[in-house]
Formats: structure tokens, C-alpha cells, sequence
């Protein structure tokens, strides 16, 4: 093992580069200093770029410079503290991108995408985050995780078969389960009709989730030709909103009813006015088009982000997340609506059931695409264009060697 | 049996007065005709003035003129179509104020406040109420209950001992479960701390149920000293909200947090500014109140009435029921919002156990005050005034010779 | 139309015959005469024979001789009782085997499989089936239906799509429902892992509902060779029970652990010996070795038919239904154990949806066979030998014409 | 700080006394040496005898002499783990009587009553009883907790307050949410008919639960008149099981109908026959009497003990827990059946609040009757006899003082 390490850091709006990092410790120096004989230090086999940190990237957040980034994040462990009891060195294992200390009442309830104890801000932390707590980021060749025992979830297979199934299994960190979170909590099940908003990685893991939950008919809207074509490749059915302003009407040409019986919400607070003419930011747009194809007694799930300030909003409201939402028409549908980051681990176990018994394909459906550390600014440079991909870090060249 | 109706009308903004009606026939007029075979004709024993109804009269709705008012009505069947099966004459029902078929996809699935097919212009109806299908009013002497083997909730019980808690029991159309929904989807359990916006009837109503359903902690807040005064009777802290703006800061004083686990909105979109100085409509500051004062992971329950069309809304936005929302605030704490009117087939046959059990004293509670029909004009205005009572109208004189 | 009927009837102990029957009416003439204003009359387009109906050919219920056995249907209606709404004369609808009313407290609750109005012995109704209320079966040429817009689900979509998908669509009114509410009721969802008891019909629906809720690895265990490679034509795991007595040691081999996450009992009281040399019946063998193979805190599924008298019952005890079981196992486990008929309208409609949207091909998985209805005679029998096939009476020559 | 310690120690069938201990030590010398740094330990301020010590003290389990006993236990941190990282020295905190490590995969889905890694035999474990782990009871003057951030639930309140009500919080250890699993997993909610069996403190604290829950009738069924004196003077109805054979029967003359909504069991296996004439151990007749008297679609909740393993049963199915269960009964009417030891982590938090703030009377509801640490054997020999007291072992004479 070495003593080195490297990952990608936010250097300012526009602006990732691949940096010389202090190897990882069982400290956190952040705030006041906080000892972690709770956590491991692994060594990173995969770690993805999200949606998310390219709010950061493009300067629509208040993330400082020099904020080591990276959430999605699996790893073999190669040090554990001495309160760590269960998970042994050598195992590989799949870390929630919500960081919990297993010990509070919401870890207790499940509710660990907002954990009291691991974020002195506010409810809520993540590795490599503005405003998460100072936690480092993952995209790295090492990365320590805390309350690892209750944070880590070992995938119980040989080597072999991990390696060879690492590009699904990456997907256990983040899009997966929160995909998962936004089709579950919609409501989807054996023989619903689903609309997703949002082609980008977290909607075809939503659009795979759904068709795990049982799903009828799965559509996809999105304004991106290429993210659409990758929806369709797995059965979806999908909206070009860029030709088409009127989703009920479109819905309607698919299903026979304007209306759908979920739908979820993948794109969040940085959503665009839909059809031929309209392209600027609306950032409620999604929301209300959500409503008005939602049918009666229908949910609304939300993992799409929405934020509390966005220095880049379209006008003062925005700039503090409260926007311009037609509450009385949900109301007439007795809407439920579902909001928030996937409390990971509710979930990933499950899910990596399905993938280890190969009942889904999440790699091939978001098309994920494994790079090697040092191309990891190009890799955000073209999520942001919107290549229709999911980029896979490997730090070490060990997920390509195993394909 | 008289062949005589009289009820109160909605004759314009302001005013309501008691007039003569048709008897009521099993066959709807409005629209298409359509044969009510299935239906069954009450003497109303009681039916009492809604907050709801107070929007029409205000004249924030398209409510037209000559409109017979009413959707809570409790009474003796005497007369059954032909095909009513278990419903029998003499029978006494509580009424749900939701119309529902009992035989659409909806209402199947419990979701009896939407059904599908008893208003042609969108999922769910109501007795007298605009936009609610055409159905007529309950303020009356007489009134129609359609598919009343579905609708109607016989009170399983001896006459004598029936309207002795007659004014107990007529809550069971609409405030009692409508209360009980917000705080049911609120998650309201036994431990609870909540907050209940509004101390109005159905806040009074959701009260009670939040310590039916085992809450520690029940929190009111109105800027109506005497409706405070009447939630602390039996039990609730309260806040003043024309004194104190700050909402977190008063919840701290009285639970050491500043939030709670659960909140209710039951004051829905003719909402006011809090504090001493804010005295104009702002339509979200209920909700976005609610999301700054319930914890991570709580849940917001909405029985409060949101409308897609308002004459008299403050803004552009306002009058098509969209509002300025602070969403980001919402998703930061996973919040998850239930929203839309009480499926009070859900909840009511339960309610109606625990009045007969003696385990809840609702007409207490909200302050029951039975007035002959021809005082209802009275009621409403005083109602509208901010009386803390629950007018419930005794067209016969039943009510006033039971107690 | 026709005024004629033929249909098969139980003429006692290993024996059934198809004979000429009254045409139908809206009437049920069991007990106190009953008129059905709100009843349909069909013409059967399917019909299956189900292994509940071999208890009573068997001879281990007390059914009459004389009874028209039949209670899995699907039809065109071509004739609506006065009250009924919504159904109309030429819709093809599947028809629950469980009769419900939709106006009682278990309807308006979802639990049709125990109707309160429709059997006046007690509480449940099915047709064609002793001591469920007396109602015609409907392996015949045409067959009532009560309370037809609550109880049928209307195929909705053209004519030729309908019938191309016969061979599945016959299996919502039981088999597939019931094989979905024993893993619905087991947990059964993303992930699982789950053991099957029984590879008959209702066993292989159960495995493929789990496939369709998401479960990573389902294995059936059985006597019956040809079963049992039937299970594994669609991706199941098989265990050989009659060469096994040791489930759990078969239950490692493939998992790596004894135990599964749920377990569902498809046979019933009917159950024998496991293992090379134990032929007997044992009725409580397949429950007990539920609780043994099921990890802590995991639930059990018990769609397989349990009875309250079972006149060929191998010992005194289980002529009452009193089995023998190993409640103190399933006590330290803290198992959930969900017993009873199949609420079908709790499910239809959304397996139905998965039909027509070719997301499941429960006809392929549970080797749909169509017969003539001169031939169910012959049904019957190969049924009762083991074939590993479900047997589709068409008794208009229907099914096979679409093929 | 003393280093001495004295506890209740079992030392064969019929006997306890009090002797002296080892100090405890954050380390368990059982089986392999275990280093217990998670873990804290604790002074003993109240430690309840419960029904299931009996069961060993009365020589019906496998128990070996030398056992120190006690599994309900509040009391004051002396002294932390080097992990141990939110619970202080000097907090006031009651102990969960299951134990769990937090970390497995049933605690993570809060089924912590079957933690997989505190008992090296099978899941789940507790203090001081036999076949749970071999971790030390608590009926001592000290008591180690292992994984204390986990498992320990810290009473936020000021210790003047804590000790007024330390009689009620003393219940939060076991029995209270004990009794409310049972009830809550039978359904019972707002309304509900309730037949709890069995009028020992765990019955009783059911019955208290069952009202919290929002019951409107809750009936008590034992043969016991005292206990039966104890349950009516907090609003129970009763039935004396010594006088009356027929259950049914002795409801319907409570209700009017001869059944409820939901039943729980809270008597377990060394079960006694009913009525005058029916003294012997009949250890299968509460299941089914229970399900005799249960409505289709209720569902019971068996809180009540059932072993795997009774030197003492009636005959040879009992002694390996086989017993002889009405299941087609239980069957024909859809029952919903949850056994096991109650996950205390999923209750006590709300039940301590509902006590906090007065809104329930736990302690007086069961008699707690507070001894001091010599008179253990002397409450052991009483409650064996029926006595309808909760003993509260004060091994300290805090609680005492307190009163």
C-alpha cells in the first residue's frame, strides 16, 4: 500500500482537475477535529460522476475551491479503526452516498439521508459536498468512510464475480438507489404506468427501477436525442420534449389517457421550459407538468434535487428554492409527493441481490462508461454536454481490467 | 312524510338565504339526467356549515347563484331505490361528503375523495359544492344520497342512544375524518409532537385526532384568541400567530426544539401573514411555515383547501392556485406532503366507534352549537366573523330535543 | 344467443360430467330467493380447472353431488341486471373467483376474498364451490355474475388484442392473483430470495409474481419431475423433494445459506412426506418446513388451501383442520404468516396491465393447455395425475379459434 | 464509584437469591472473549421482574444454575467505551431488553428483537436469560450494555423529572412496548374491538396500549380475578376464563357481536384450559380460541411466549413446541398472524414521550409495586402466585426516594 493519493478536485465554476491528495485518515480535521476509530479507509475500485456535482461545477452552488469531490464510491477495505467489528479488511464493499452514523433517531428509522450526527449544518451529509458536512470526496484513489460498519455494504461474492460485475455494482452508490427511491415512493408496482422526467443517469435508473418494481409502460421525457435513444434501448417508450410542449397530449398517443398513475421527477431545480420555442431555466416546470399528468390519487416522487440557494437562479426566488408551484391543482388530485436525497441504505442491499442474480442490466442502461482517473475532468466536461453516459472512475485501472 | 323542502341558498358573495326547494327524487337533473335507483332519500337530522361553504359565500369561488348549500349531513333514510340492498328504511347515516360510486378504479382502491365517475368534469364530487358535479345541498329538510349502499354509514345502534350523541356523531361527515386524514398522512402516532396550523373547526377536529391517535405534544396555532382558547380546553399548547411571527422560535419555547415531527395544515389558501404587522393574504406562508418547523423526515399532511381557480386571489398566480412555494427548503428535510380532500369512507366507520365508546368528545371539542334552520344565515355570518363553534343545523328539531 | 347451457358437474367421488344446465338468470334461487338487478350474465370465453376444484373431485370436502364446479372465469357479457352502471353488454371482463357485493365493511375495507353479504354461512363466496354461498360455477357455457360493476374487470382494449392474450388473461380470476398474494403477503420484492412450496399451477404463478416483484432467486421445491422442470423453463431453482428430505441443506447448495427471505405454501393440507422414502400425507409438513427454512424476522405466504373439515383427513385432528405445528420455531423467528383466499380485486387490474403489456407470460410459465369443454372430463383426470399443465376449458371454441 | 455488585441469581427450579457479582466489565468472558469498547456500563436505577424470568425459574427452560437474571433494565451511565460516541456518563437512559449490534442486516431493518450477531446460536438476544447469548442479566445493582450509541435510549428530560416518573419509565424496557407490539400488530387503531388474553402485566400493558392506540373496547380475558380487578380500573371490560368456557359467547354479550376486530395473546405457551371444570396446561388454546373469535380479516398479534424447546410440556409435541393449531380456521378467515419477541428499538422513543407528557398511566395500569434488591425473591414467589403487581427491583432505593 502506498502513501500517496490523487483525486479530482473543484478548482472553481467550469474548472476540475486531477490533484496530489494527503492520504486518507481515520480523522476528521474539518471543523472540530473528530476521531473515526468507526471508519476504514478503502481503496477506491470505482467511483462515478453524478448529476450533482455538476451543479457544483457549474457554479450553482457555494462550493469553495479545493473541495475534493466524489459520492459514488466502491472500494476494497485496507484499514479498519478499532471500534470497526464486522467489516474486515479485504472485503469489498459499496458505500452509501448519504453518510450516517447508524446511532441517531433518523438512522434508526431508516431516514439515513438525513442522519443528526454526521453534518453540524443541518440534517443531511454526503462525501465530497458543498454544505455536507466537510466530508472528503471519493473521486480518489483512497477515501476514508466513517461508522463503517454501519455504512458499508460488503458484497458477499468472490473477487471474481465482483470484478466482473463492478460497472453494475458502482451503481450501487448513488443513481441506482436513487432512481429506486424516486419509482418506490411514486408508487410504482406490478402493472403501473410510469412518466420519468429526465433522461440523464439517475432517470434510466429510475426508468430500470421501474421496470424492476413491475412497471406496465415506463416513458421517458427529456429535450436529449441521445438520452432518449439509451431509454428506448431498453424498452422505454420517450417524449421529446424539445418538439413537444404538450406532454398530456403526448402521453395520451401512448397510453390512450393523458395521464399517468406515477411519475417521478429526475431533473430537479435546473429544469427547462419544454417544446420548440421555449428553452430557458423554469425551475417549477417539471413539478407542474408532474401534476397535471398525475392522475387522481396518483404520487409524485422527487429525488431530482431542489435546493435551498442557487446563486445562479433565474430571479430572487429561485436564488432562495421557492418557486412557483400549482399546489391547488395537486391538491385536487390528492397528490402525495415524496421529496428528498434516497436514504441509500434502505435500499442497495436489495438491489445488489438483483444485480449479483443478474435480474437487471443498470450498467448497460445507463451505458456506463469507465475512464481512468486522469480523464475525469474530460469525462465532466462531456456529462455536462450531455453525452448520454454514465462515467465510471477507475482509479486504479482495476474495472477495466476486469471487463 | 311531507312532499315539502326547504334549504339554504347561495344567492351571491355574502349571501345565503333559507328557502323552498323541490323534494328531493331519486333521478339527478343536472347535466345528463341520470336515474339514482341505487340512491336513497334522508330526512337530515343534522348538517352543519362548513368552512369550505365559507369560500363560496365569500364569493372566492365560481359558486353560482341559486346553488343550494351543505356537504355534512347526517340522517334517516326513508325512502330506497330499487336497487338498495342493505340500506334500509329508517336507517340513520352519517353521509361522507364525498360522493362516490363504489364501482370505479378509485373508489376500489379506497380512494373514495376522487372518484371517477359520479362528476363529469374531473375525479371527485360533493353535495352542494361548486364544481363538485352538480349534486344538491344538504342544508335542507330533505336530501338524495346516491349508490347509498356504498355511501351511507349506518350508526349501529338503538335510536335513543344515536341522537343522544347526535351532535357528536354529524362530525363524522366531513371535519372529524377530514382532521383525522391530516393528521393520518402527517404520520401522527403515539408520541407525537405536532403542530396543527389554523384552530378553525377542522384544526380543532385535527387536533383531536392527533391525541386519538396517541400524540404527545399538540400544538395550535391562529390568530383568533378565542378559537386558541378553545384548543387549549382540552388539552393543546397554542400559539398566537398575531402576536409572534416567529413560529420555530415559539415551538422551542414550549419543546425545547424548534421543530416537530409532524405538521397539519388546516387553514389552507386564504392564508394570512403571522406577527403583529402582517395582516394581508399570502396564500404559502402556511405551507412554507409548515416545512420550516417540521423536522427532517416528517411529514405534512394538507386537508386545508387549495383550489386551481380563485376570483379574489391576491396576484396572477394566486387565482390559478399557483404558489410560491419553498420547495428547496421542503426537499432539504425529505419532507413528504399528502395533500387533497379526506376519503372519509377511509376513516369514518372508525371515528364513529370511538364516539360511541366515548373514547373522544369532538362535539366538545369544536365547540358543537345546534341552531334551527332557519338561523343558518346567522351561523354563516357569524361563522364568518370567527366564532370558535361548529354551527350544525337542526332542520327538524331533532337535535335540540335530543340533548 | 342461445337459451341453452352445458357445464361440468361433481356427480361424487372421482367423478364429473358435462351436462345440459338451466340458461342463467338474474336470480340466485340457493336459500331465500336473492334478485340480481345488479348482476350480469356471461358467455364464458375461458374457464380453468383449478386444484381447488380437485379437493371436491377427490372427494375430501363435503360437496353435493350435482354441484356445476367452476369458479375461474372470463366472458363477453350479454346480459346487465337494471342496476348495473358501468358494464355494458359486449364487454370481455375476468371475473374474480371470490363473489363480493362492494357495499359491506370487508369490500369497502379490500377484503373481498371475505365478503360479509355474499354466503350466508359465513364470511367469503366463490362459485361453483361448496359451502361459499351456493352460487353457480361457472365451467358452462354461460354464467351469473352478482354485482357486476364491482366484481368485473373489464379488459380494456379492442377485441383481437383480448383474445390473442385469452391464454393469459384467464388466469386473473385465481391463479395468477393468488400465486401473487402468497408472495405479496410473503415480502416478497426486490432482491429476495424466496422458496416456493408446490409446483403446481398456483406455485408456478407464485414464481413467476416473484420474478415480477423483483426477486433475485426463486427456487420450487416438489415431487412432480415434470413440474418442476417446468419451473425451471422460466429461470427457477428446483429442489426434487421426493429424492431431498433435507430442504435446507438444498436450500445452502444454491444459496449458500439455509434460509430464505420469504417462503410462500402453494400446496395446502393436501401436503405429503418429503424425501426418498416418506410417501404419507402430512398435512402440517410444508408449514413446518416453512418456519424452518425462513431466516428471522422473514414471513410466510399461505395461499395453499387450509379447511376447517376435511372428511378423508389422515387422523382425527386434521379432520377439523387442527394441524400439528412447530409455532415455537416460528415464534423465535418472529415470523408474519398471512393466511386465507386471495382478495383478486386487491390485484387484477395490475396484473391485468402487465399482460397486455407483454411484461409477463404467465400462460407460458404455468403450460396453459386449452380443452374443449367436452374434454374437462379428461382435464380433470391428467390434472389429478400431475400433469404439469393448466387446463383452459373453451367452451365456444373461442380460445383456440384466436390462437 | 463501589466495585461491588450484587444481583438476583437463578440457582435451580423454584429458587432465586441475591449474592454478590463481579463488577461488570466492558468485555463478555462467555464464549469467546468479546472486547465490548461499544458498550457502556451502568448503574442500576429500576429492573423489573417479568413473566418470562418465571418460565425459567419455574424450571421450564434449559436454564443452567448460576444465571444472574433480569432483562428490564433503566438506569444512570457510569462509564463509556472508547466507542462509545453520544451517550454520556451521567445520562439517564433505559435499555431495550432485546439486545442488538446495530450494524447487521436486521437491525439495519429494524427487526433489532433478531440482531445477527449477539448470539452466537441464533438470532436475537437479551440479558440474563437462557439461550440469549450469555450476556449478564440486570437485576444488579450494575449491568453492562453492549453497543450503547445503539442501543440505549437516553430520557431527555431533567433528573428531578426523570425520577417522578421512573415507575412508568421503567416499563419502556420490555413490557410496555411489548404489549403495544402486540397490539399494533394486530391492527388495532383508532376504533378497534380488542380481545387481549391474558391479564399479567404484559396483557395489561397491552390493554393500556390498545387504548393509546385508539381503541373503543378493549376486553380482558384471564382467571385471575384480581388481575381482572386490575383491568377494569383503567376502563377494560373483562371475562373470567374460570367461570365462562365460551369466549364467543361472553363477547357477544359485551359487543353484540361474538367477535372482534383484532386479538392478541399475551399468555404463551404454559396456557390453561378455559372454564370451571378445565384446570390443566393446554398450551395451543389461546391461538385458538383466538382465532375462534377473531372477525375474517383480523389479525392477531402473539406477543406471548412460545419455546422450541419445554422440559415440562404435556406431552412430546409440546416439548419441542408442536402444537395442535386450528389453522383451516384460522384460514377460512384470512387471519394476518405476527409472532415473536417485540422490537423494542421500534416503539420505546414514542412510548417514552406519551409518558413525558402524560399521556398514559403505564405504572398504575399494571401495579408497578417497587422492592428493594434483598425482597427479589420474595416478588418472585409473589407474582408466581398471581399477584396483580409489576415488581420494580430499586437496587439502589432510588425510585423509592423519588415516589
Amino acid at each position: 500500500m502506498a502513501n500517496t493519493n490523487r483525486g479530482v478536485v473543484y478548482e472553481g465554476p467550469g474548472e476540475v482537475r486531477v490533484e496530489d491528495l494527503d492520504f486518507p485518515e481515520l480523522v476528521l480535521h474539518e471543523q472540530n477535529e473528530r476521531k473515526l476509530n468507526h471508519g476504514a479507509i478503502l481503496k477506491t475500485i470505482a467511483t462515478n460522476i453524478c448529476g450533482s456535482d455538476q451543479h457544483m461545477v457549474r457554479g450553482r452552488t457555494t462550493a469553495p475551491a479545493g473541495l475534493t469531490l466524489g459520492h459514488e464510491i466502491t472500494g476494497e477495505v485496507i484499514e479498519v479503526g478499532s471500534d470497526v467489528e464486522f467489516i474486515k479488511k479485504g472485503d469489498i464493499c459499496s458505500v452509501p452516498f448519504n453518510i450516517a452514523c447508524g446511532r441517531c433517531r433518523n438512522c434508526k428509522e431508516r431516514h439515513t439521508g438525513v442522519c443528526e450526527n454526521v453534518n453540524p449544518a443541518r440534517a443531511g451529509a454526503a462525501y465530497g459536498y458543498v454544505d455536507m458536512g466537510g466530508w472528503h470526496g471519493g473521486q480518489a484513489e483512497y477515501v476514508t468512510v466513517p461508522y463503517a460498519d454501519w455504512n458499508l455494504l460488503k458484497i458477499p461474492a468472490d473477487r471474481d464475480t465482483v470484478m466482473a460485475k463492478m460497472r453494475d455494482l458502482t451503481m450501487l452508490s448513488d443513481i441506482f438507489p436513487t432512481g429506486y427511491h424516486g419509482a418506490y415512493t411514486a408508487g410504482v408496482t406490478t402493472g403501473s404506468t410510469v412518466y420519468v422526467a429526465g433522461a440523464g443517469p439517475v432517470g434510466l435508473a429510475c426508468a430500470t427501477s421501474c421496470f424492476l418494481l413491475g412497471a406496465a409502460v415506463v416513458i421517458v421525457g427529456d429535450m436529449n436525442a441521445e438520452r432518449l435513444r439509451q431509454a428506448r434501448s431498453f424498452g422505454c417508450e420517450t417524449i421529446d420534449l424539445s418538439q413537444h410542449a404538450d406532454l398530456a397530449d403526448q402521453l395520451e398517443q401512448i397510453l390512450g389517457v393523458p395521464e399517468v398513475d406515477a411519475s417521478v421527477d429526475c431533473v430537479g431545480f435546473e429544469a427547462r421550459g419544454h417544446g420548440p420555442e421555449s428553452g430557458g431555466e423554469r425551475p417549477a416546470t417539471v413539478l407542474n407538468s408532474l401534476m397535471d399528468i398525475t392522475r387522481a390519487a396518483g404520487r409524485l416522487g422527487i429525488p431530482g434535487l431542489y435546493v435551498t440557494g442557487d446563486p445562479g437562479g433565474v430571479d430572487e426566488n429561485a436564488r432562495i428554492g421557492q418557486l412557483g408551484i400549482r399546489i391547488g391543482l395537486g391538491w385536487a388530485k390528492s397528490h402525495v409527493i415524496t421529496t428528498g436525497q434516497c436514504p441509500v441504505m434502505r435500499y442497495n442491499r436489495q438491489l445488489m441481490m438483483a444485480i449479483l442474480h443478474d435480474r437487471v442490466q443498470i450498467a448497460r442502461n445507463v451505458n456506463a462508461t469507465v475512464i481512468p482517473l486522469d480523464r475525469a475532468p474530460e469525462g465532466y466536461e462531456e456529462f455536462d454536454k450531455g453525452a448520454a453516459r454514465k462515467y465510471v472512475i477507475d482509479p486504479h485501472g482495476l474495472v477495466g481490467a476486469a471487463s
